[in-house]
């Protein structure tokens, strides 16, 4: 039986960030990243399968954003939809707490190809997420394809702008902010 | 000095495309792709920096569509530049003679994470490349970004419906068809 791991996702994450920035991704082993955090190697696999999987394991995105879309008035346009999920992720993940973090996450993530790619991965099924969740509320397949996109290039917009060192807006701001600046975009192509 | 190989890149995806469907990727070894190529490791390496890149090697994609993006008149829209981009993939790319190859390459890259991770990294790149083609004929950042989502998402649901098992139509056709959904999908959103 494993012992009781409070928090070993959260621990593993924060110890593999650490470990990234410190000596680079290529120079960290998995067993690093374990002893760092004060678990065994084994934990580290219940948990992730990876090495690139470590910092994108808690999908804590994914389900606020498809649950406020759910949950937006049945008269909500896709767009208006996908905002609210936008904004459910301002007032519960995207908080300030969150921003130091997030800065150092996207910081690593970007220094490495393994982990963009990762992150490429992670930003086409939050899209699909996104689709799905719009067909779920009876927008055809097209059209839940394109507010999709449009709405993760938002969510996109926001985060580069939120996780900037010199930020001090809050996220829902800037996702306001973001998905106006897109709006204007669509009619302009 | 190595020995003249030619079509060196074209013979180790082939390979790897056989052997990826007949074994499946994870039996599969870069010696293996090389061997059945007739060619060396070594040479695998000169041209792919892992065994994940071998189908994604040679980008035949983003240079005729960002230079038509180029050559689109200067009355242009952002949307109309890129759907001579897409056309131009269709004269030039997924022409019929290739639809055989893309049909078993698309059911691979389905068929394992690994691929599906780097397809969706080659799918970033081609939309940053994409916006980039716009931003150069003075098209304003957001509105680049909106245009290039907008056009890597026509060019992947014609590339969708040109790769199926019993589709008989022309790419140019589909991207035509495609286009014109992702804008009935903008005035929806």
């Amino acid at each position: 039986m494993a012992r009781w791991e409070p928090n070993a996702p959260q621990r593993l994450a924060a110890a593999a960030l650490d470990l990234f920035a410190e000596h680079g991704y290529d120079n960290t082993t998995v067993l690093d990243i374990a002893q760092r955090a004060g678990l065994a190697k084994s934990s580290f696999f219940r948990h992730f399968q990876d090495k690139r999987g470590v910092l994108f394991g808690e999908d804590l995105v994914a389900e606020p954003l498809t649950a406020a879309i759910a949950e937006a008035p049945g008269a909500a346009t896709p767009l208006e939809a996908v905002a609210r999920g936008i904004d459910a992720l301002g007032q519960h993940v995207f908080t300030p707490e969150h921003r130091a973090f997030s800065i150092r996450r996207r910081s690593v993530i970007e220094a490495h190809p393994d982990l963009r790619e990762r992150e490429a991965l992670k930003g086409v099924s939050l899209t699909e997420s996104i689709a799905q969740a719009l067909a779920r509320r009876g927008v055809p397949d097209l059209t839940a394809r394109v507010a999709a996109e449009l709405g993760a290039l938002a969510l996109k917009v926001a985060y580069e702008r939120w996780s900037e060192a010199d930020s001090t807006q809050e996220f829902s701001d800037l996702a306001r902010q973001a998905l106006s600046d897109v709006r204007a975009g669509i009619s302009a192509v």
